[in-house]
């Protein structure tokens, strides 16, 4: 069975520095993704026609960035019964706040898996986790980074001691 | 030139009793109206249809009434070019601020008159006030209305000190 | 029948460089518009005659913006039956939360159509959307405005590929 | 020099229960007062020239209860130079974080003493604080009542000590 | 390939009734499932344990519901790479706006997937959309749940209209 | 009778670039007036011996300026029957918002009149229509700064005309 | 050396049936307490001089509950070096998002150890965990209780599987 | 009976400007102390492991400074009797709100005693309020750091009359 490939949606160009931190983590990962820049307001019907084909596409999850009164993921989760993850994009005024309210609290019967604010490479992640529970050798590279995160943690805390001295 | 009707939306039919004041008072304002249960979630191309239809179906206004991640407003807002006016339905946990946030912080482009939460009264005269810019009739009722409602504080404030007294 | 005017109003020429963006949306439209400072709290009798003139001076929409305690568009509403689109503007301390809250959240009876926190451009396209409906000529404008915008997020759409390959 | 007495203003007649801690302080004050119900949306002239009229009519404070978009205190505050203290009332949907908001967040110049939600009884103290600037008469009362709740807390002490041993 | 259980964890049995919505949906979808109590704060080493072993258990899932600080969907994410979807209880004074930013707001490297507040219906259709990767017939199942609730929606409708005309 | 002071009390020396507008407002007013630094919290008796003194001081307002959780208006409040002004500091990391509800929320019996955050001219301007219940001179340039102040935003009116001509 | 005594003092007799949680705790775990009603409002003397001589009587750690604009625990802590625990007391309109606030943004150099709102059986046990430092006795049942807790959850697992199989 | 140590565990090494300030407090009272980076999520084998070993290793408090979903400070108190203070580090969109909510609202039988916001010199504080208790050394040093920053505000204070004048 070839993997199931990740698509990140973003509902605007401007997205692309915090959603950035996803497509990364999918190359890290050789994660297949396709990257596009689709609106639930200004091109709505792209937006659910992609929802609508993307399971017979190869897609196995979706990842939605969108900021303010973020409709994105939802629109999308509307069209789908792929997994959607939403992120929300924080805002100008309200920090984003906004953004993950209208991203989560969703109605019953169409959920988004919602992230932190921002939260682009969590997203990935989660989306790694999803795809691993059918790639054995995804699944045992997110192991890999587990261990690699703890490691990286026990190091910081090695040097942290020298700081301390310093104060 | 015939008056242009005002559909009125509800994402879910439990919305209908904080709905049904703004039919009440479109039927006060002998304003043709119509009245539909869409979801932006549920039923999207439904929705879709039905705000790319709605300016050769008659309508002037839409009215979007959602609740929680509420995208119903801004979905109807995103297929027409019609004035959407959304209102906020009160949530269970966090009060209906998600709903109005999600409603009223829309993107550049696609803009939502947003009332207050669960404000449908308010709505429908908005649309009166949006009607009656080619009605003369109607926005002589909209003035009535205007006087009647001061008229109703000023006879409050007569009957408040007899209660003053009582104290 | 002349196209009716839409006026500007701002509590604080401070507001301006927000408000801006309103203005250039109704040249770009060919909307004649005035605009005016008048606040709620420092002309009150100024804003409450304005309001209460505006139809007979040939007004068919009021934009009203103003941060913190925002009052104007809700003093404006007060005095006219024409239909007032309320722009919260961002405050220093809490984003212009309150701004919006004090605009969107009036009580029944005197609506306010309220849009996103500093969402000037969406004002003028709400107020085009109303004005439209007794003008064919600007209901094309908008129409097209909606293609362009959506081909703009497909060439957006194109152009992304390229930064997603260089990451 | 005669006493100047405190006017009482409410948005609407539904907020009177809350209203009547603030006119049962001021009978048990002595303070002259009168009640009104005026709105700053719905009579906004009749508010606009009680404000006006206010000092020449004998008053030397006003009071002004609203809830949601409380514009209220605010307009009378642009119509007079007398102090005016602002009772927020408390909202179905958000608590009064809105009413409260809308009431305190006045731009420069402007000022409205605020005090909290549904905070009528203390808003008549403050108002009888600042009443007694010129009265030694209700400066004496307002010092023993002072006493008075020092006392009555100090018999709730004793008080619990009996509920605190049948825990 | 057997199907993978679904594991749905509760922080206190408080939250039985809310997370029964969850359980009941597994029912409908013949989705495998297991229920537990465990706390993240009182049974820590419980809690850390299930998540180490779930993978090998035979878990593809783990709903976690709790309230407050809600901290046990990101303690059991911290033990396992299997995806784990968050379930924020509501709570008696704040609504459940700190369970909700408790369980979304995770740092990188440790997602949660976050549904909306009391969100365990929506909580257990992710999941099955998660396990429907890889198992045709729930995705049968999970497609023919959108198509009966869109005709769900077109029924209430239809009933609307009765409503419609009784007011 | 010779014009009370106001008393300008700040719970921390930084407090001063924001507070000193009051100053200034009281310096152009020639109210007479002093400052001092003084904690809730790091001279609580300080601050509890000047608020019970302040009256036979000379006092016949206080403004009390702190941040966080901005205890010192409500702590002068408690030690005197004179009105105290709170002004909510703005703070690094919630805005202010803790300021300003801990400074307003007060229980009954103990007002605080409450201004905007950072709100420290109209603090003073407040302070000032106290004072001039019983100053007649003082009350004709209050009712100055008012008519000043309308026609301040009537230039600014015209030369925003300029403005939007150069758009 | 004989245990030190925990004080409770809550600013208002109605917090009893919360603050009775933490009596309760204290009876449980054989602490010595002491109850009072003192309010850092209405008898902030009587407030401050116990905080003063708190070490002296015998006591060490103070409790102290109070809701709204809640200074009581941070005008205790004013006075002592004794570690202060503040418990922030729900309130009518803000759900004690205020109390929280008011006790736990304290400015540097006066701590308040603040528990959840409503949480007086923790602030209770966090009481106990300060005291047990010097007095094994007491950390034994701490100790105890956790392990009783842990095995209270195992007990409550076993028991919903009941539960789950009834649905 | 050798003084007990302070743990100071941060969940991230970029925690640790703000964390220093509680690190230079202990170094300034003579306290002794150890620092730590550990997280709650990617460490929390290592984490766990710590909490149930602190008591024997001599620790008698421990520090825990953790942001956004700031678990680690519930998570080190779910292991030990010891008393836990919690440091909620400001976050970059939300202020630190979530940081703060996901360590203070803990669910009964687990206390976290909570700071301000950024607040660890005063963690630092209290930490060492609660060795004092059986170190008449450092109790008599935390009242000395009383006198001295009352005496630093009353010098602040005599500075202040300075810049008034200047104004």
């Amino acid at each position: 069975m070839a993997t199931k490939k990740a698509a990140v949606i973003m509902g605007s160009d401007s997205d692309f520095p915090t959603v950035s931190k996803a497509i990364q983590k999918f190359k890290e990962l050789d994660i297949p993704f396709e990257v596009h820049v689709m609106s639930a307001h200004r091109t709505p019907e792209a937006a659910a026609s992609f929802a609508r084909g993307a399971k017979d596409a190869g897609f196995g999850v979706i990842l939605a960035a969108a900021g303010m009164a973020a409709h994105l993921a939802g629109v999308l989760a509307a069209g789908t019964t792929l997994p959607v993850i939403g992120i929300p994009i924080s805002s100008a005024n309200l920090g984003g706040l906004e953004s993950l309210l209208s991203t989560v609290q969703m109605p019953s019967g169409i959920p988004v898996a919602t992230v932190a604010i921002n939260g682009a490479q969590n997203a990935a992640i989660l989306a790694a986790e999803i795809l691993a529970l059918s790639d054995e050798k995804l699944a045992a590279k997110l192991e890999q980074a587990k261990i690699d995160m703890a490691e990286g943690v026990a190091k910081k805390d090695a040097a942290i001691q020298e700081k301390v001295r310093e104060l």
